[in-house]
């Protein structure tokens, strides 16, 4: 087990993506230093960093050399090679825990695990080939989306089924992968839920947010949800099932589907979410400080709401629009520190105080 | 002129204390790297900025290095070298500028400045020696205080006279260096007004704040403060006054004291300071950040205040109580990165939203 981490402490942090940056900013207001790892050359979180190593994820001794300069391990991102956690895991605790990374890379096993305790989700069914396709297709029928069982995320790896014409091109779309059909919900809305559980055991959940996808990519998160109380209850209680059954340290979205049949988990990640941003602007403690405070094993702290927020994405050429941006009242700007704007690339986000 | 500064560019800030440390993370959020010049080893700053040079202020290799690697360049406290400044002028701009920081590096300039443009300060009269302090008792009075009219902050430096056979031991303890008198004013309070004007001359303030100091040290900022409105629209015409008379770019921290004649200028310091911390629970934009976007000449973002909060500082042993602190509701806690928290040092504040 960890111990509580005291100031001064170093934590290792496996991604330098705008994630990782954000949770150093965070660790640094607990007088914690931060210890980046990331292959790609001049990674966002490095710029607001201690260190940085530069290393891909097979480089056994930057792997050694990292865990050892650190007191702890998360991530910022679920696709961390197995091997490499192993290497890390041998030295130094990783949070949140192996099997909770293992469910969220995997659409297959995040959904027997979520149905297993207890939870709803679309109908689903497992899919390797054109058989299995076909057989999943007669029970969950169209509209409905196969997926990749790993790596997806952002609208990547998927392919829609309006009729049962479209399923050969569905399945060469997943180019070999094994796959997952989902059933189309009816849904009216998407809220997730992001929800920390300490070294103690205690849980804290964030209110609920309202999410708008465009493209694939989430837009817009608003809190609150425009959910009853007793859906936001809902939510909240999904959230801490998770957490509990996981035996989880640090922050997980949860995101779910508001349908007329109640809510169902759509997925989950094992970290800090974009739609846990307005966090920074409505809350005390935001949800990249709660992550720290969970795998430092400090108490969790106070993510009650004190302002209704809007969080706006800046996908690429969005990032143009900052300049006047800058301009708007009760407009928070958060930028990447990311040189290019290509297409889909997440440059920054803006969290509007409403 | 130095032109708007776009994402990507580079700040570099002299001085590695807390406050060039939360300016850094302030200006990773608009996509702007930052390089800190520091003589001291390990600087609180370095440890979420993107470069780090430690070297002396008399070091014009790597202050010239230093220059060369930013766009622009500003600095966290008042007494830097006039020879340094001069090297890195040559070659990049600083604001705020070198008018603003003479004036505030020595006293006896500070008041003739604010004297000058109408401002009422406590009386006042240089004092060089024991002939010139026996005059300047004569018609201030008792109590009294005598300052070295440089390098003084936190109560260093000072010395009360609260009757005439204290001067000889007060004279003392300036140690031969020049000095100002200054009369003891019946205050209600101290407020003071962190203040923003942006390279184009537009002026923002922050609300008010009244501050609490024990042993001549900020120990707590509460706003709003509670005085009057008129008050108030005479604190932010005092502090926009100021910023307007020096062409000011950047923050400027005014304290001032309630009186029952209205207010008076206590001090300036031409940076982010202590009496500001508050902002960053309280606003969408924080005082750092407002800091960064005058110099980077982007539009002053939008101070307004959408919560009460209390500031409150961490001095030396008032760390240990962190553990404690961070079971606290509505506690944001904000601590430096320093290993060793000697008496009267500052390791950390909280902002308590109320």
């Amino acid at each position: 087990m960890t111990e509580t981490l005291k100031p001064g402490a170093t934590i290792g942090i496996l991604g330098g993506g705008q994630l990782g940056r954000m949770l150093s900013v965070a660790a640094s207001r607990l007088g914690f230093r931060c210890h980046i790892f990331e292959p790609g050359a001049e990674p966002s979180a490095g710029q607001v960093a201690w260190k940085v190593t530069t290393a891909p994820y097979e480089d056994e001794a930057a792997l050694t050399a990292f865990a050892e300069s650190v007191d702890v391990v998360t991530y910022e991102f679920e696709n961390i090679p197995t091997a490499a956690l192993d290497l890390i895991e041998r030295l130094r605790p990783i949070h949140p825990n192996r099997r909770a990374l293992a469910i969220s890379q995997d659409r297959l096993q995040e959904k027997a695990f979520l149905n297993g305790i207890g939870l709803a989700t679309a109908p689903w069914a497992a899919v390797e080939d054109m058989a299995s396709l076909e057989a999943a297709l007669a029970t969950i029928g169209t509209p409905s989306i196969l997926k990749t069982t790993r790596l997806g995320y952002d609208g990547k790896g998927q392919a829609r089924i309006k009729a049962p014409e479209d399923a050969p091109a569905a399945l060469a779309a997943m180019a070999g992968a094994p796959a997952v059909l989902e059933g189309f919900v009816e849904f009216s809305c998407e809220i997730s839920v992001i929800a920390a559980r300490g070294l103690d055991g205690s849980v804290s959940c964030f209110d609920p947010g309202e999410n708008v996808h465009r493209n694939g990519i989430l837009h817009t998160t608003t809190v609150p949800a425009r959910v009853s109380p007793a859906l936001r209850s809902d939510a909240v209680l999904i959230a801490a099932k998770i957490l509990n059954a996981l035996d989880y340290v640090g922050v997980l979205g949860v995101e779910l589907f508001v349908t007329p049949k109640g809510l169902l988990v759509n997925e989950i990640a094992p970290r800090v979410h974009n739609s846990g941003h307005w966090t920074q602007a409505g809350c005390t403690v935001d949800q990249f400080e709660q992550h720290i405070r969970a795998l430092a094993g400090w108490p969790l702290g106070d993510g009650s709401r004190y302002a209704d927020v809007e969080m706006l994405n800046l996908i690429g050429d969005d990032v143009a629009q900052v300049p006047a941006l800058a301009k708007e009242p009760r407009t928070q700007i958060h930028l990447y520190g990311k040189a290019e704007a290509k297409p889909g690339r997440k440059m920054g986000h803006v969290n509007r105080v409403l």
